[in-house]
């Protein structure tokens, strides 16, 4: 076992999964600092993210694996990850390819109040149909 | 009902709470864009952040709201507010006072791996002590 994935394995040994084996992760485009998505990851994400240096969350509608990017070519690479301080949450700094969201926009934080009215802050840059035979989430 | 509030409303009816009747929230400071925390809302944290302009979250230890700062000081002005796609997960635009986690440091995502060993990448730069009589989370 080498220094990298020692350190892989304490990283993994201090993060705290849920009931549900689940833990939080945050991905900020690591240049613009745009906050990108929220998403899920299980142990085997978690691992699998730190060995390749791509996102790998965990899809609980699919209750599988989900290749941030498999489908749709919208992959993340992994610039930085970091755990927070109780260890249940974790913040990926990546560098973005395309669009993070499934409905075409490159974050999926889209949704505000202005002028006493909830709106889009933004639109799809991307046509979804193109993006995935089928939504993600 | 003003029109503000039947904006906050209409957010609060697109937003999914879990099983336990939480949402994931992140915060991030407005200016910066430094990823601050992750937290946890109830329905009535995220409706008193809507009415009050005022970071509060669940805290899931203690089973009741959490003003943050009410304790440390340490409070969160709320800038903006945006749900994600799926309504999920919040983001949090906040005008940080002091520092946002418990340990004393800016940010909770400090663990990281550098040179093939888990470090810390930032020291407190308040002692918990002074802000806490007790651990918050």
């Amino acid at each position: 076992m080498t220094q990298e994935t020692n350190a892989a394995a304490t990283l993994l040994a201090a993060a705290r999964f849920d009931a549900n084996g689940l833990i939080a992760a945050v991905a900020q485009q690591h240049d613009t600092h745009e906050v990108l998505m929220l998403a899920w990851m299980n142990r085997d994400a978690l691992a699998e993210t730190l060995a390749t240096g791509r996102a790998v969350y965990f899809s609980r509608s699919r209750g599988k694996l989900w290749r941030k990017g498999e489908e749709s070519g919208q992959v993340q690479r992994v610039i930085d990850l970091r755990l927070d301080c109780d260890g249940d949450a974790v913040l990926l700094l990546v560098d973005q390819t395309g669009v993070a969201c499934h409905t075409g926009r490159r974050s999926c934080f889209y949704t505000a109040i202005r002028d006493g009215q909830v709106v889009n802050l933004t639109e799809p840059l991307a046509d979804p149909k193109a993006l995935y035979a089928r939504p993600h989430a």
